[in-house]
């Protein structure tokens, strides 16, 4: 049984951005030597999230269109907004997960053709943000 | 250790639809002689979602509603439209997530009484849609 | 390899509720013996989610004030409130997730400063919810 693990860091420019780490996380897992098993892409933040979905530039801003819609920045109903300005990236990050799950097999990361791995910034810019690659299998 | 691989094939037959696939997930999880571990169950798609709910018809339409009004299929507002029209679903399954894990104990999926395993079709018919179950434990 | 499996057990006390379990999950990784893997939190549930965030008294209100938004309690547009009335919990749980994985490195799960574990009661109060952890590794 293998287990390796490798944390991606790295920057982000704006308060609302897909950023798109897809061969940092195959490249991982290639170099876990893992043949089978599972791949967990983890962002341990509270006001990001990670997700999996196709690389196109209108669909980018689309699916921030809808976290913006859904989460709601800058509402005065948000009382954490009172503390920190953040309250819809913090809601953001809860519903749709930090975490997401691949398959390996081959060797290989199991991705649908237009499934590319991204993390979800919605409180930018961060100077470190950081996703925790788990490759586990055999 | 153990990891066992194998993917279920089968075709949708609506544009929206909830596709019941608890028993062949258990029957995969049985199969592949772990006793303890756990089950990853992964869409390889960007348009389609896996949840875990309860099997009554009621509240199969019920989800479906909900998706359709978060996803909004057919708005203008959506970029992606232009290309193809189904950006709707592939908000829904980055939102949603296209994966979700469940113990194994015993040699069983875990699930509770009342949660089955769906994929969830946003953009059917499709003719070949697949889902990816690693069993992984000891 | 080590698989650890442990279930935590608990009550609800109110029909909307975030229950935090974080240092009950922590002390399970801790236990299991564990160095480098992955936990995987999952509630058995279908009317329950797992969500990760930070603990602040305002975020959570504003957490739970979106999930009622999003899934209307007692709506007579959801067809399930015919049958039993929690459908909006029902489909808050299939929409958010009932799982959560984290990663493991170094005996310790990994988690963001504001990343705490939450059981996200959605048609409490119960007597007896549970959450079945399994801690996976070397």
């Amino acid at each position: 049984m293998k287990v390796y693990t490798e944390t991606i860091t790295f920057s982000t420019s704006k308060r609302f951005e897909l950023v798109d780490i897809t061969y940092r996380v195959e490249e991982i897992v290639e170099k876990s030597g893992v043949r089978n098993g599972i791949a967990l892409v983890f962002a341990p933040h509270a006001t990001a999230a990670i997700i999996a979905n196709e690389h196109e530039s209108g669909l980018i801003e689309d699916i921030l269109t809808k976290i913006k819609e859904l989460t709601e920045p800058g509402s005065s109903k948000w009382k954490h907004n009172m503390i920190d300005d953040n309250a819809h990236a913090h809601i953001g990050s809860a519903l749709i997960g930090a975490d997401r799950a691949f398959p390996v097999i081959n060797g290989h990361l199991v991705r649908g053709t237009w499934q590319n791995i991204f993390l979800v910034e919605m409180d930018g810019p961060r100077s470190r943000r950081r996703v925790v690659v788990v490759v586990l299998g055999e």
